[in-house]
């Protein structure tokens, strides 16, 4: 891709980031082109359709996410790295999930879509994991698909209590010391 | 009620549950009727639509828990109470989530339906939690909508996690642990 066409399609997505969030999904293409500064051509031309641009949306989400956890494996302290990963994962979840209902409502499977981005967040979620453990930080018998299962578990507390804050807090404190190792004299 | 119209009901109901829990919501209401040992009109004369069968088995099932709930308030042991109406509302959670889903695609709002007896479960788990805090078991910073919250979470671990058993008992040990008063040489 040209430096101005790569330029153009981040400056459509970046818009577009920001009519959804205002307006949800199902906010027009015109609005997201007067939004970017650009003819409505041009998002046609990177973006064919609705989907497209929703799906692009969220792979740069997750890539941003697997970048971030990639960036956290060289933490000093390990088991603060894996528990700041985990709560933003937690934070996002709400626009990823409008995202993904949206892709599901068009008939795109976000499973599949995501697969290969998911999968490198996945190993890098592992990667936290083993070096927290390692340090002490973290119970040494959970595994990645554990602690996937509990970030959207965490996610889905949080939309039930509708995103307050002070709940999302306390479930996250509960979560958070639930994940250290259980202390030598009190049987797990 | 007479007593064989009641008797009658009950058994409608508990040929519902294993003929849906066998085929889905949308197995019919002729093998519900056979299953039963009783004709199609009494089926529809108790439960005039699907729906409505739906709708009583999840409020049935609802009920119970509500009706378990307050019979652990006097055990001898809170915290282990607690855990245990937990575990147990994380194991059904699958049934009914199905149920609901039924509910939701047929246009009836669960929440609502739900709200009477949803009211009773949340009482009973309330007291649950506060008589489990007074013994020292849990945290005290945590309010019922804090352990609604953590049980939809957890059900939706399990959920994402496709049900499998060693995922559902690690995710658990996690949140149970973190319930517990945070040691205090460790600050939160």
């Amino acid at each position: 891709m040209r430096a101005d066409a790569a330029r153009n399609r981040r400056r459509v997505l970046e818009a577009a980031e920001a009519v959804f969030a205002a307006r949800g999904t199902s906010a027009s293409t015109e609005e997201i082109a007067r939004r970017a500064g650009l003819g409505i051509g041009t998002v046609f031309r990177h973006f064919p359709t609705k989907e497209a641009l929703v799906e692009a949306i969220l792979l740069d989400r997750l890539t941003n996410l697997a970048e971030e956890a990639e960036s956290l494996s060289t933490d000093a302290d390990p088991g603060a790295a894996l528990l700041a990963l985990f709560r933003r994962m937690v934070d996002r979840s709400a626009a990823k999930r409008a995202y993904a209902d949206a892709l599901a409502d068009a008939g795109l499977d976000p499973e599949v879509t995501m697969s290969q981005v998911g999968q490198r967040l996945r190993s890098a979620m592992d990667a936290l994991l083993t070096r927290a453990q390692r340090s002490g930080a973290i119970r040494d018998d959970l595994g990645v698909t554990d602690l996937i299962a509990l970030v959207v578990g965490a996610s889905r507390a949080a939309e039930h209590a509708g995103w307050d804050r002070a709940v999302q807090d306390r479930t996250l404190a509960v979560i958070f010391s639930g994940l250290r190792p259980p202390p030598a004299d009190t049987p797990a």
